[in-house]
């Protein structure tokens, strides 16, 4: 194994918190043992004798994280774009996902899924597989291979979903589930790729799947975290429903809650947040749960704008996500300026008194903000240099002439980050390291 | 001079109607002196003696219009992004555009913008400079040096301005901007380039300003036609400045046509219409004006969401526009998809009963309801691969594996193109063509 001990130098930013950024013009970031060490203007002594690597004049930003995605989804990414959620599930995302039964095809389209975000700038994603338990298996194998760091999640779904797309009952999920679970354990070679639970959302799991999976939460995760993801509060349509299944429960987040299944018994990450309930914000904030903001997919599927600037007023902990397919781009750059953009309509036309997001918040949400599951999760910390960290870092080559960032001005880096998260011209990253492994 | 006779062979997409596209797999496309001879299954006899071009597998469309850009601004695309219209102008636009006195810094950004033209999407635009004369005349000799298809517009502005970029008095505007014509007419070889007058709005231009300026247009457009071109009711700060300006108009619109300069005397085309009145629908349509809706622009500068829907519903006449600096992208496929997607949003959240645009009506603004600006000015119908039309083209090589589109999915044309538009994917255009000759 590398020894991961290297120094890098280069324009580096990150963030110290939502508010601000630290820049520092040709400065030195030190690895050691895939952490970071720190950011200096100049090479400490102590570090003389380490191999550097010289990024002079490149971007070097901390690896983003993408909170949501879903892996078999990202082959009919951008296409079929013109159906609500409910619609959208059954006529795009279910008949693809149900090809991944066949490993083959799991193989040549997870392969694509793979390299694609290994080109991305993520270094790490918190990802949906489909309910199939030996294709999941190959994903995660894959994104091992890839040197990412990930959580990946055989999904359970027993009802309201097609026959060619269901697990046969309760039962069978959670066992197939179990099973999983101890392949993940048996199989991966690294710490780096890791399970997580993942109910498609409540109309897809019978209350008896949900009541299991809270308990394999709880006795997984007595040897260490076992976190679950989920969909939360979409859709109008689909809040309605979730109040028909669930009569018994105040509202969907509380639907879960009262399922045990709501950062009682583990990490919990839930996506989008569109349409929340005030006491529902209040559950989010109380339990720890993460919202994994998702603004292109809440456009695409006509569901609405997240209401991120009450989130963040109310200390909940959030980052970003791409929802490929529901989103079609992987960049969580892309994911930032979609954040702004969706924010300042929101702000124009519906709440006044919502501020819209700053490029500052854009960037620590989908690097610190995201990169702070991970931690919660049992993964180490990442999403900034601050000393300690996991080392995971991008290097972007803004300022050749052929990124297309061509600019008669002088740009200071916070300019030369506003371009990259507006313009997400990700085929411009030169490397990319992962806990202090190249992985491109 | 080339000949421009040729036929191309590849998977050709263009619009029939805005709610219809015509495919061709494999098909043939004749050009015959720079002009669409029609597109064909089969090649007929009569075009076999032809060059032929193969471009087998790749996508081939129409050459899309940029209806609304503004080639200073592109230096600072992507760049202080968090200001509302009349602030941004303050802050970023008119300290920028102030430098485009010098014509070292002129050939230096202009060179970028016309390059990165050149390379997008864009075979047509229609284009706002600044005040100065040799500057735009320079930046109309470049765009005629990359073979593209503009009108380009000195701006008239000579009150509510900073002293740095203000015409003296309405006398100095008007006297600049016919010299700036005579030099149009005779410094440029082709007539690919032409001049559109550009009062940049009310607020920026005195009474006696505009009413010269219609008098400018009726006098010159006794040759030919000399189009005008505006922003209206961009944002509702604007709006309300603009009925103190004009008290004795009834609205925005109004104010243009009481000074003449509404489609009165030549082809007048109006930037954004995010707040429009009913009468001022009614007096786009009568006048036959044309809309430029710039989607992006209105997200980044929190102006709002233009009624597309009630617009299309009325007969109106729009393309879009890319909006460069206000939006941040020159790429009319991103245009398309923030069109789609800002609807979904107005949809969504404002107004149920404005059905969201589709693909297709998306596709046909900027490809066919764009073009058919410039034949309404003299230069030539495109757009389409109609017969008769200028043979204006886009080869785009989607399947490439390196195109960053990779899908396992066996994909229609429409799939291809909707993947186009969505992912906005200009780095894969292979080969450009505008009246027939090859610019790219």
């Amino acid at each position: 194994m590398e020894e991961r001990n290297f120094v890098i130098t280069g324009d580096i930013v990150h963030s110290k918190s939502p508010g601000e950024l630290e820049t520092l013009e040709n400065g030195c970031l030190v690895c050691i043992g895939g952490k970071s060490a720190g950011l200096f203007p100049a090479l400490p002594g102590e570090y003389r004798n380490l191999p550097q690597k010289d990024y002079g004049g490149k971007l070097v930003l901390p690896g983003l994280s993408d909170l949501h995605v879903h892996a078999p989804q990202f082959g009919f990414r951008a296409l079929g774009m013109d159906l609500e959620l409910l619609d959208w599930l059954n006529k795009n995302a279910f008949p693809e996902e149900a090809k991944f039964q066949d490993c083959e095809y799991a193989g040549l389209s997870y392969g694509m899924f793979v390299e694609a975000l290994r080109r991305s700038p993520s270094c790490r994603a918190v990802i949906f597989a489909t309910l199939h338990t030996p294709a999941t298996v190959l994903l995660m194998e894959k994104l091992e291979e890839a040197g990412l760091v990930c959580f990946v999640g055989k999904l359970n779904m027993d009802r309201n979903c097609p026959p060619y797309l269901r697990e046969e009952s309760a039962a069978v999920s959670l066992s197939s589930t179990r099973e999983w679970l101890e392949q993940s354990e048996s199989k991966l070679k690294s710490a780096n790729i890791r399970p997580i639970l993942s109910p498609r959302f409540i109309p897809s799991c019978s209350d008896e799947l949900l009541r299991g999976l809270a308990g394999l939460q709880k006795e997984y995760g007595r040897k260490r975290p076992l976190p679950l993801q989920s969909h939360l509060s979409e859709n109008r349509q689909e809040i309605e429903w979730v109040k028909k299944l669930c009569p018994q429960s105040r509202t969907y987040a509380g639907a879960y809650s009262d399922f045990g299944l709501f950062g009682e018994a583990g990490p919990a990450i839930m996506a989008h947040c569109v349409w929340p309930e005030d006491e529902e914000i209040e559950l989010i904030k109380k339990r720890g749960v993460f919202i994994a903001h998702c603004p292109q997919s809440n456009t695409n599927l006509s569901s609405g704008i997240a209401p991120v600037r009450r989130f963040l007023e109310a200390g909940l902990r959030l980052g970003l996500g791409t929802d490929v397919a529901g989103g079609v781009h992987l960049s969580v750059f892309r994911a930032m300026s979609d954040a702004i953009q969706v924010s300042k309509l929101r702000q124009a036309l519906l709440a006044p008194e919502e501020k819209a997001l700053g490029l500052e918040e854009a960037f620590y949400l989908g690097s610190a903000g995201g990169g702070a599951f991970f931690e919660q999760a049992g993964m180490g910390r990442s999403g900034s240099f601050d000393a300690g960290n996991d080392f995971d870092a991008l290097v972007i080559d803004d300022m050749n002439p052929v990124s297309g960032l061509a600019s008669p001005l002088h740009l200071s880096l916070r300019d030369r980050l506003e371009r990259l998260v507006y313009l997400a011209a990700d085929g411009n990253i030169n490397a990319k390291y992962v806990r202090g492994l190249q992985v491109l």
